[in-house]
């Protein structure tokens, strides 16, 4: 990947996603001892980067490609994604998703015209369910994390904050499947001059942590989090580009994400997922590291179930 | 009051607020059959458009007014706001506040700089209270909606909106004590062509509703409403500005205002006051009057109590 796959790639994506705002809080600020850019991608189309991935890996498919359409499992963000990025570039969308995944997230992703096929609640039968489409229909599988042309787009987000924000010392982001945080070091390697890019993760969910340690993919053998968005481990299209960019990660735990996602509600305004918080946590809890520096940090999304929130 | 004074406000209290962001959202526009702006003062400095009108009237005062001080009784925005202006304009703020004010807001307005005078939980006893700080200390009151200053100020938040998005047919907002719709009136006045203001107000404190018909100033016999920044009554200084310029006022019931906000916190992915909700409801309550119409609203603060949500 080159500065110009990025390039291509934000110029490929502008029509389909918000250039989403940048959110401060001097009271957070003063609280952390340093400098912090929230990157507001709770306000992107559907309500996550994931658009931005999703936009890309479409865009990117051949004709015959698109009139195939493309098909992913997922109850989360990408489902919405894919479905809502094939509805805008003219494709069909075929979301596979566990019967007993939440009645709302069902709703989203038909709203975004995403054709929904419900499968029994394990990871074979997803698999099993979306390889039958792309045997049948032809359809292009297009995974949540694990794909370059996804890993690029997510990238796009820590692009637009450091062309609009200039110089930072640290962009940190949170780690689920590790699409998000291997697009941010690509735009940060090439964009970011002198700075670092830092990862945060659930210490329940810590492979990561531990991958970045042993040198290869670890696995959860629980995933108890209240962050929804990162219980998924990394792939070997994301992983090679963590273990060389990502200077060092730090778990969190499920009391500090509570309490930044506090924090971030009550003082920046917005509504986000517990996911988002992760980040500064981090910056609180390693408070010496990061004095007096200038920090950007991806909101990453805000499809939050309102009615059951942990304050 | 002038045009002239508008923009003269504005300029005056630029360098003390944000030029707070606008946002839109599809789904709702689809939903209301509108084209619907909404000004986001809970992003505001202190967080809600209070911050403006405060200003104003503080950097109004004379030098030797300035020596002495302010004061004001209030347990909600307007106290903030006055407490923050107030410290960033260099002078002192007294802030009188009954003694059963939650905590925390008495934390804010300390944490702003206020020096918090606590009286008997009743009016008397408040206005008692402030009189004595104007006798003692010289100090000039600052009233949260009733004071000419106040009212141009919140009147730039519209501006902005008009200056930044143009034409408007309708612009709806919140009514209180009156000072925001007012300085609304006067902005859409000189600055929005062919645009008309209608205000929204809890069924259950319908005293500017039944003032606009009785042409003068109505009281409250019960103030039961979760839209708490929406108890007070009309001013003599304000109501004259209603009456003459807002075109009509839209009741909202209880069960309105909370599925509104839901949408609003949904929707807008923005944490923000119950009172903020009602301009929603009020254009899908009268989905035939603003079909197709475009709408800016004022979204008015977002110091939100997370553990008391409706829903």
């Amino acid at each position: 990947m080159s500065k110009n796959d990025l390039i291509d790639c934000h110029d490929r994506i502008k029509p389909f996603i918000h250039n989403t705002p940048v959110l401060t809080s001097k009271l957070i600020n003063n609280l952390a001892g340093a400098d912090i850019y929230f990157k507001c991608e709770n306000f992107q189309k559907m309500g996550a980067f994931k658009m931005r991935g999703a936009a890309n890996a479409i865009l990117k498919l051949s004709n015959e490609q698109k009139n195939n359409g493309v098909v992913t499992h997922s109850s989360g963000n990408h489902a919405q994604a894919v479905s809502l990025a094939a509805k805008k570039i003219g494709i069909r969308a075929y979301i596979v998703m566990p019967s007993n995944a939440p009645e709302i997230k069902k709703i989203a992703v038909k709203s975004y015209g995403g054709e929904l096929i419900e499968c029994e609640p394990n990871l074979a039968a997803r698999e099993a369910a979306a390889k039958k489409i792309v045997d049948l229909k032809g359809a292009t599988f297009i995974h949540p994390s694990n794909n370059i042309d996804v890993i690029i787009g997510q990238g796009t987000s820590c692009k637009e904050l450091i062309e609009e924000y200039g110089f930072f010392d640290h962009i940190i982001v949170p780690i689920g499947g590790g699409g998000l945080i291997a697009g941010t070091a690509l735009a940060v390697k090439y964009f970011g001059d002198k700075c670092s890019v830092i990862g945060t993760e659930p210490l329940e969910v810590d492979d990561a942590y531990r991958s970045l340690i042993s040198g290869k993919i670890e696995s959860n053998s629980t995933t108890n989090t209240i962050a929804d968005g990162l219980k998924t481990q990394l792939g070997d299209k994301n992983f090679p580009i963590i273990l060389k960019e990502v200077k060092s990660i730090i778990r969190i735990t499920e009391d500090e994400i509570i309490e930044s996602m506090k924090l971030i509600w009550q003082h920046l305004k917005i509504i986000c997922e517990p996911s988002c918080s992760l980040p500064l946590a981090g910056v609180i809890k390693n408070r010496e590291q990061f004095l007096g520096k200038k920090i950007g940090i991806i909101i990453t999304g805000g499809n939050v179930d309102l009615k059951n929130l942990p304050f």
